[in-house]
C-alpha cells in the first residue's frame, strides 16, 4: 500500500514513520524542504508539490493531509480536488472543525472523490504507541482504507464513528473532556499546595501514588508525574494556558444542542483568564467595590 | 429613647447620626478615643468602656454592637453580657455569622437577654438614604425596637426576618447575589471592551443609558457609573478583588443545603482567581500541554 | 415626522402607540391584518404590504423593522431594498445578532441605503416608561432621526453606540447580563427556601425590602416582587427556562475575543439544564458511581 | 503480623479478605453477626465485641476501623481508646473528615496511644488489584505497620503523606478531582449524543477506542465502557447523583484557602441540580421572563 502525505510537521513527519514501520509507503511533501529530506533519508519518498504527490501514486490514490486547520488545509483540498481523478481518496487528518469536513466532502463529493476526516489523538506519543484514530466518511472508503488506520493506531485504536465530520466531532468533544479533566488535575493539584499538608507532598510520588490503583489513574496523571519529576513545583513555568480551537468548539456545539456542558466550559473560560493579569472584569469589581462600600482598591501604582 | 453603640467606624458612626437626626439617644463607645469625640462634637453621648455604655442607659437597655465580625464582637457581646440586667436586648448589627448569632442568642437568653441580629446593607450611602435593615429574633423584641430600625431605614426598608440568626442569614444572601450581580456586570462590560466596538463606548454614559429602562437597570449599576466617570478604564485600579466573608458563607450554605448555587460560586471562585498571577493550577496544565503535544510553555524568565 | 413600521407584534404596535403619542406618525404594516385594524383605531395609517408602506413615507423615508429575527427580517430587509431609493433608511429595531446587521448594512450601502440597528430594551413596559434603546449606524443617520429615538425612549434612554452593528451588540450584551443577574437572585431565593428560615419568609416582602436602599436593588427585584405576589412559591409555574438567543450570542462572543465569562456562561447553561429532566449526563453519572463503588442507581422503573 | 478490624462491610471485609491473601492475621469484628461469620469460615478470627478484639490482639496492637465516617467512627475511636494501651496504634481507614482525623489524634495522643488515617480508593476493585492508600500520621507508626499498607496496595500503590490528617485530606482531594473527572466525561458523551453524529455512535465502542492511546484514557473511561456494555443507552438508570461528602469538603478547602477551584464546584452542583426537578430557582427565572417580557411560562397542570 501507498499513500500520500502532505504536510511533515511534526506529527505529519511521525505519522509517515510510523506508517512505513508497518509497511505502507510514504510519499510526503512538506512546504519547507527540509522535513522532506530527513523522509528520503528514513526511506521514504519526498516530493517538492502537490502534483507530485499525485503523480507518484496510482489509481485509486490516498493523500493524508496533515496540515493546520483552517485555510492551509482548505486551500490544499481545493488544489488536491482538481489534481487527483474520480475514485482518488482525501484523508483529512488535522484537526479541523467538522462543519469544514461536511463542506469538502460535499464539494469533493462532486468530483467523485472520496472524503475522509480522520481526528487523531495522542501527540507526540504517537510514534510509539499509536496514533488513536476516529474516523467519518463513507463506508466503502474506511474499508479499503482501513489498513492505514491499522497501522496508525495502537492495537485497537481506531473506529469508524458515522459520514463525513463525524471523525473530527468525536475528535473535538475528547479534546473537550481532555480540558476538563485537565482542570479537574490542576486544580486538585492546587488545593493540596496551598494546604497545610502542601509542603510535604512531593507531587511526582503522588501522582505516581494515585496511579497504583486509585479511581483517578489515568495517563495525563502519569504526564503529570512526569512533568513533577522535572520541576516539583513547576516554578520554571508560567501560568498562561493556550488553547487550540476544539475547546471552543466544543463549546459552541453545547450552544447549538442546548446541551449543559458546565465543566467543560468553565475549563475553557480558566484558561481564557489565565492570559489575562489584570483583567478589565476585576477592575470593575474592585471599583464596584470601592463605590458602595469604600472598600480600598490597589491603585496601578502599588 | 435611648440607645448604646459599640463601635463608632463608618459604619457606626453615620448609623449613630441617622438615629440621632431621628431623635435617638446615642450613648456611643469605641476603642480609639477620636471617633468618641467626634460623636460628643456632634451632640452624642460618648464614654470610654462599655460600663459606661450600660450605666449611662435605663433598663430595659438596648445595646447596638457594630464590630468587626469574629473575635471582636464574641468578646464584646460576652462582656455585656455580665454588665447587663434580665431584659436588656443586644443588637447585633454587624457581620456576624448567622450561625454565630444562634449561639450568642441561646447563650444570652440563659440570662434573660434578648437577642436581634440585624443585618445592615447600604454600604457608606447608608447615612443619606438608610440602611436596608433584616432583623432576626424574638418579636416582642423586635416589636419594642421598631423605632430604632425604622429611623434607621429608608422608608420600608426594614424587615423582621424570624427567629435568631434570620436577619444575618437573609443579609448573608442579600451578599451572594450581590457578588452574582457585580460578576455579571462586570463580564459583561469586559466582553465590550473586548470587541471591536469597545473603544468607541463610553461606559459611563452606557451605564447611564441602561439605567433609563432597560431590564438591568439597578444601583450597582448607577454606581458603575460613577467609577467610570471617575476614570473612564478604571487603569488607575489594579484587578485584584477582596471578599469580606458572606460569599464564602453563602457558598458554605448552599453545600449544607445541597442547593445548586453555580453562579454564586463561580462569582467567588473569580475573586480567588483575581488574587493570584500565575497561578499553580494554570502552570500545571501549561505543564501538561507540553508533556502530551510539546506545546511551548511560557518559561518564568520571559 | 412621518415613519413606517413593519412588524405590529406585540413590540412593534406598543412602539407605535409610542411614537404616534410623541406626535409622530406611523405607517404600520402586518402580516396578519388585525393588529393593521388596531393601528388604524388608534390613529395610525395601516396599510397592507410593504410597497405600500413606502408609498405613504416622502423620501427621504425611514421604515422601522420590528420582526422576529432570522430570516423573516432578512427577507424583508431584502424586500424593502428593492422599493426604498437612495437616501432612505431602515432602522432593524428586532433582535438580531449584529454580524447580521453588518451584512445588511453593507447590502444596503450599495443602494445608498442607510441602515441603523437599535436594539430595544424594556420589553411590555416600555410603552408606560419608555424604550431603553441602543443604536449602531452612521451618525448624520442618528442625528437626523433622533427625534424617533426620543419619542420612544424615557428621557435620556438612548445612545448612539458605533456604527453598523454596536447597537444590537450592546443590547446582546445587555441581555447576557440580565441573565447572569437573574440566576444570581433565583440561587439566592433558592438558598433561602432550602434553609431553616425558608418557611417564615415571604419573598415578596422580602424582595420590596431588599429595594430599600440595599445594594442588590434594581428593576428585575421588583419585578421578582411582582411575581411573589401573584403566588408566593411560584408553584404554579414549572421550572423550564426558555432562552432567546442573545445568551448564547454571548457566550460566542466571549469564545471569539477569549474574554472569560463564566458567570454568564453558567447561567445560559443552567437554562439548558432545567429543560432536561433525567438527562443523559447525569446518567452517566449515576452509572459511573455503581462501576467503580457499587452504589445503588435509581432505576428508571421506580 | 496481626491486626484488629472494627467494620465488616462491602469494604472492610474485602480488605480483610486481601491481608489475609498476605499472611497477616484478622481479628474482625462487626455490629450485625454475619460479616463475622463469613471473616471465620474464610480463615479470619471473628469477635463479637470491641473488647474482644483487643483481647485477641499482642500490644503493641493495631486495630483498623472501617466504619461510617462520623458518629459511628467517633465514637467507635472513643471506646476503642479506653481499651486500648499505650503503644497501641489506631489506624481509621474509613472516609473520615480530616480535621475529624486531627481531632481524634489530639485526643489519642493524650492516651499515647498513635493514630493513622488511612485515605483509601479502589472501591469494589481493591480486592482484586489492590488498594491505593494515603497514609497520615507520625513517620514511626507507618513504617512499624507498613507491611499492612504493602498488602493492602498494588505494587507502588500507599505513600506517607504527611502528619495526622494528610491521608484522608488527600484522599478527599482525590475525590474531588473525581467529581470533575466524572463531569467532564458525562458531558461529553451527552454532547455527543445530543448531535446529528450520536444515533451511530456506540459508546461501549467509543470508551474503549479512547482507552486506546488517546489523551483521556483512564480507568474511569474503562469503567463507562462496562457500564454502556450494560446498557447502550444507561436508559434503564435515572439521572439521579448522589454525593458522598468529599466533594463537599473540597469545596469548603478551596472557600478555606481562598483556592479557585471553579470545576470541582461546577462537578459538585451539577450533582445537587440532578436531584431537582422543578426546581424553586428555575421557576423563579421562569416568573421574572413573564413579568418582564410577557414570555409564556409552563404551568404545573402542563
Amino acid at each position: 500500500m501507498r499513500i500520500g502525505m502532505v504536510g511533515l510537521g511534526r506529527m505529519g513527519l511521525n505519522m509517515a514513520r510510523r506508517l512505513m514501520q508497518h509497511d505502507i509507503d510514504v510519499v510526503g511533501y512538506n512546504r519547507s524542504a527540509d522535513a522532506v529530506e530527513t523522509l528520503i533519508e528514513e526511506g521514504g519518498t519526498g516530493v517538492h508539490s502537490l502534483a507530485e504527490v499525485v503523480e507518484n501514486l496510482e489509481p485509486p490514490r490516498t493523500v493524508w493531509c496533515m496540515l493546520p486547520a483552517g485555510e492551509a488545509t482548505r486551500s490544499t483540498i481545493e488544489a488536491l480536488a482538481d489534481l487527483l481523478s474520480p475514485g482518488d481518496t482525501i484523508i483529512e487528518g488535522g484537526n479541523s472543525y467538522y462543519k469544514d469536513d461536511i463542506r469538502h466532502g460535499e464539494f469533493l463529493a462532486e468530483k467523485d472523490i472520496q472524503y475522509l476526516d480522520a481526528g487523531v489523538s495522542g501527540g507526540i506519543w504517537g510514534l510509539e504507541i499509536g496514533y488513536c484514530t476516529m474516523v467519518g466518511g463513507p463506508t466503502d472508503a474506511f474499508r479499503r482504507l482501513e489498513p492505514i488506520f491499522k497501522a496508525l493506531a495502537p492495537k485497537e485504536g481506531y473506529l469508524h464513528c458515522g459520514p463525513v465530520g463525524s471523525g473530527h466531532f468525536i475528535k473535538m468533544i475528547h479534546n473537550g473532556i481532555e480540558y476538563g479533566m485537565m482542570q479537574a488535575y490542576a486544580e486538585g493539584f492546587a488545593l493540596i499546595e496551598d494546604s497545610d499538608f502542601g509542603e510535604n507532598i512531593d507531587f511526582a510520588e503522588l501522582s505516581h501514588l494515585w496511579n497504583q490503583g486509585s479511581v483517578i489513574r489515568s495517563w495525563l496523571l502519569e504526564l503529570a508525574g512526569d512533568a513533577f519529576e522535572k520541576n516539583s513545583r513547576l516554578d520554571d513555568i508560567e501560568g498562561y494556558v493556550e488553547d487550540s480551537g476544539e475547546g471552543r468548539w466544543t463549546v459552541m456545539q453545547a450552544i447549538e444542542t442546548s446541551t449543559p456542558a458546565p465543566v467543560l466550559t468553565s475549563a475553557l473560560m480558566e484558561r481564557f483568564a489565565s492570559r489575562r493579569p489584570n483583567d478589565f472584569r476585576n477592575r470593575v469589581l474592585a471599583a464596584l467595590r470601592r463605590e458602595f462600600g469604600g472598600h480600598a482598591v490597589k491603585t496601578s501604582e502599588e
